[in-house]
């Protein structure tokens, strides 16, 4: 068997956000990241693997093919052994308690697929994105949480008005905030991480008045800002330590 | 002017850690990396830089060249404006005391550079590396890592021999250590984070007692390990905390 024209046509397309919205679908590759979105709750449409790849789903899902194909629709540079298409799932409610993490348009998609390994590691069940932030479908996002992705509930929403409306408390990581290492934290909350280049926009800085920052140990001040991913695990910890 | 063969040949040659060594270069790119260097105590050798550079360096350090020739000797995704060569500094006498960061053959590049800038973050002056960990003058590292790199002592030692001799305390990151929020760290100490794939070696892990790990919160135990520079953030940041 191969791949049909329409098949890859539609592979390719799937790059894209809107063909991945049109079609509810998105790619995931190698064995590690597909076996693990297969063991969860995550539907199959279809994979792409190569006859070493070894699977008990149900052989109608599965379209075998050479190494050469495989190459030819793989986004990875060391393609390894299958690219499956999966359904993406409908949102889950809104969840009301407990720690949420919401990004305030967080562009790069290494960086989001660590916040959401962080989010699984630390038992936050639920990320909220600005619709600014780069999709969770996109394929990179989708390589970097390695599985995780099955496990969070991510949702884009519209923040401004989210944090308006939400009753739990909500902190804002920012250079100018309170030192998180004397701040307390409560169980139940919202932390609100900003853009890699920006931080979190002005309008929500004037909204919101909890500011809690990474205090800076190096004697110059010339260091670099930490990394996004970096500083939400260094606020998630804080976070989680006394509980 | 513009660039000469021999130039062309080096430049792609330092690619190669064996001809950094030889050469004693290495390569920075980017008007905000190459102005962190230029502004710290690393030396330049030259400067191949587009008229729109601006810079008041002396000029005879200076290659002025096309947009095309940048794009030819970058291997940046989008050349911006510089690419420096600049000197391997000699390797600074070993501190004895202090926090330092010892590394276990970490590989990604990216990961090296990530904990050079937490380093710097968290005035940690002394970065020990093994052997078989990546090059930190490969550009990776150094685009990576921001500048930084300029104010850490990165010393390459026999990481074995250097834990059996040192008087502080070793600290070993593993999964199966005990909670760091339930021990005990000291003001002093080295910290020692292993590869990405495998962790510390058992060889090191046997010497050395002391074992720490990050708790998992989540509930599943499918979660993937924390990423070596995630994890080393976060234990920095419990080494720095109530000091």
């Amino acid at each position: 068997m191969s791949i049909s024209k329409n098949q890859l046509k539609t592979i390719t397309s799937l790059s894209q956000k809107k063909y991945r919205q049109k079609y509810k679908l998105f790619i995931a590759e190698g064995v590690k990241v597909v076996n693990e979105l297969l063991n969860s709750s995550f539907k199959i449409d279809t994979l792409f693997a190569t006859d070493d790849f070894k699977t008990d789903i149900s052989s109608d899902k599965i379209i075998r093919i050479s190494d050469k194909e495989l190459q030819k629709i793989s986004n990875l540079k060391t393609p390894n052994k299958v690219l499956g298409l999966f359904m993406i799932p409908d949102e889950k409610p809104l969840q009301k308690n407990g720690l949420s993490i919401a990004l305030d348009a967080i562009n790069d998609p290494g960086n989001l697929g660590t916040i959401i390994r962080l989010c699984d590691w630390f038992g936050v069940t639920q990320l909220l994105c600005s619709r600014e932030t780069v999709d969770c479908y996109n394929q990179k996002v989708v390589q970097a949480s390695m599985g995780s992705l099955t496990r969070i509930s991510i949702k884009y929403v519209d923040l401004k008005m989210y944090l308006i409306e939400t009753k739990l408390p909500i902190f804002i990581a920012d250079m100018d905030g309170e030192n998180v290492y004397k701040s307390t934290l409560p169980k139940e909350a919202i932390l609100v991480m900003g853009n890699e280049a920006n931080g979190v926009s002005d309008e929500l800085k004037t909204l919101i008045k909890n500011k809690i920052s990474i205090p800076r140990f190096g004697e110059t001040q010339e260091t670099e800002s930490l990394n996004v991913a970096t500083a939400t695990a260094i606020l998630l910890s804080e976070f989680k330590r006394s509980y």
